[in-house]
């Protein structure tokens, strides 16, 4: 089952996609719904990001290639995390499908993406063992972590590296029935495919994490945990368009954008 | 002016505070409001925190006595910030005036107080200069940044050494009037002071860090930026009240209790 957060008519609410008609609801998935008989098509809508959470949770460095792969980049030794430590992005930074990623006039070249999976947690939770731990999970989604290196190298924190205004597209959907087992993450930049991982290949597992952080936070019903990615970017150029394909979700779509000065 | 956000009888809402007395309103002092009539006393209701904030900003390292004494109880060089680059806190640790912290029972007892002025924004602001900085703010209020510092020192991110829940107590209410050059920050354990520092004496100013920060993001509505604490705190023990007073703003109020396994 398909959830989708839509615009038409200067109205945003959820419905339920199904093949390219949504069927609105009343409601949202988290508090309760009923269907209200209205049908839209897919592309009289505006799509919007499927929640915005109360808690923006990010795993960061998960995969071990991408740990690798910016490690030898910046010349250091790759630090693998040894525990599921949960990091944070910020909400003034998401983005729909569709909308595009700006890129501050100062920024240098080094613009890159990172598709990730999204868990959107629908139940509040705490003190979760691992084997009860993907009971909170309503579904999954797609991120994409836009991040600008040089900042990263150089602030103490993420602050604008990772949470400009729109460097944090997420969507376009919220899918129930996902199998993390057969599902591959590929991204492509202006169509032709950049980069390609096992979604599931992470270093800590979705249930690892949810139950780690549950003995010490309440997850809360539209909290997103956005599970980090493998390998590594190109330099982005603005003009481009970057797909995030999760198998068996969908497709992220943005275009990238210099602002000029 | 006093905003106070508060519950009776099962309904959370805004009001404005006059000494005792609160005058319910209709609506909030961020989207528009009318009284309704409604008048209550205040120890007749249950405070809430003051607003749950779109994204909870921290400003960290801020005081330089606190980076100096922090740095002095690691045995490393002081590592003062060089520019104003802005943190994150989560929303699942905030609580309110008069709730109770709840330490993990596998903490150890270095649990610590920071008092801190917290902004609360009022409007949407992008590219303010310092000098227009401070039209966005709605007013202050408190905060109390509850530390676990051996997870702190072992952990990557502050995920659960400053995020754990109810680690974040906030209030106890929003004053728009405020004299940020009269001010002290008080901080009382059981009654007794523990530290006081001059509340402005920060290395970036509150007009400094939001120029900065909209540079790159927008700040919306809601939003709130802790400006840090000067000093240290003792460990504190189960049972203990930690009192946080800014002068012109009020006292936040909180008891801390150890969890038993």
């Amino acid at each position: 089952m398909r959830w989708i957060r839509f615009s038409t008519a200067g109205k945003t609410g959820y419905g339920i996609l199904e093949g390219e008609r949504i069927r609105a609801v009343d409601g949202d998935p988290f508090d309760g719904y009923a269907p209200n008989g209205r049908e839209f098509t897919l592309d009289a809508v505006k799509i919007e990001i499927p929640v915005v959470p109360r808690t923006f949770y990010c795993a960061g460095m998960n995969y071990v290639t991408h740990i690798r792969e910016m490690a030898a980049k910046g010349a250091v030794t790759p630090d693998i995390p040894k525990r599921a430590e949960i990091g944070y992005r910020a909400n003034n930074a998401l983005i729909a499908h569709g909308e595009s990623v700006m890129i501050p006039a100062d920024a240098t070249e080094q613009v890159h993406y990172e598709g990730e999976l999204v868990v959107v947690i629908g139940k509040r939770a705490k003190h979760l063992s691992e084997a009860d731990a993907l009971s909170c999970v309503l579904g999954y989604t797609i991120g994409n972590d836009v991040s600008e290196r040089s900042w990263q190298r150089a602030d103490r924190t993420f602050w604008r590296s990772k949470n400009t205004d729109t460097f944090k597209p997420m969507g376009p959907w919220i899918e129930t029935d996902f199998d993390l087992d057969k599902a591959y993450t590929t991204v492509r930049v202006d169509g032709e495919v950049k980069s390609r991982f096992r979604t599931g290949d992470m270093l800590f597992g979705i249930a690892t994490f949810i139950s780690a952080m549950t003995q010490y936070l309440t997850l809360w019903p539209g909290d997103v945990i956005w599970m980090g990615t493998d390998g590594t970017s190109p330099d982005l150029r603005s003009g481009q368009t970057v797909d995030v394909t999760i198998d068996g979700i969908g497709t992220l779509s943005n275009r990238f954008v210099k602002e000029t000065a």
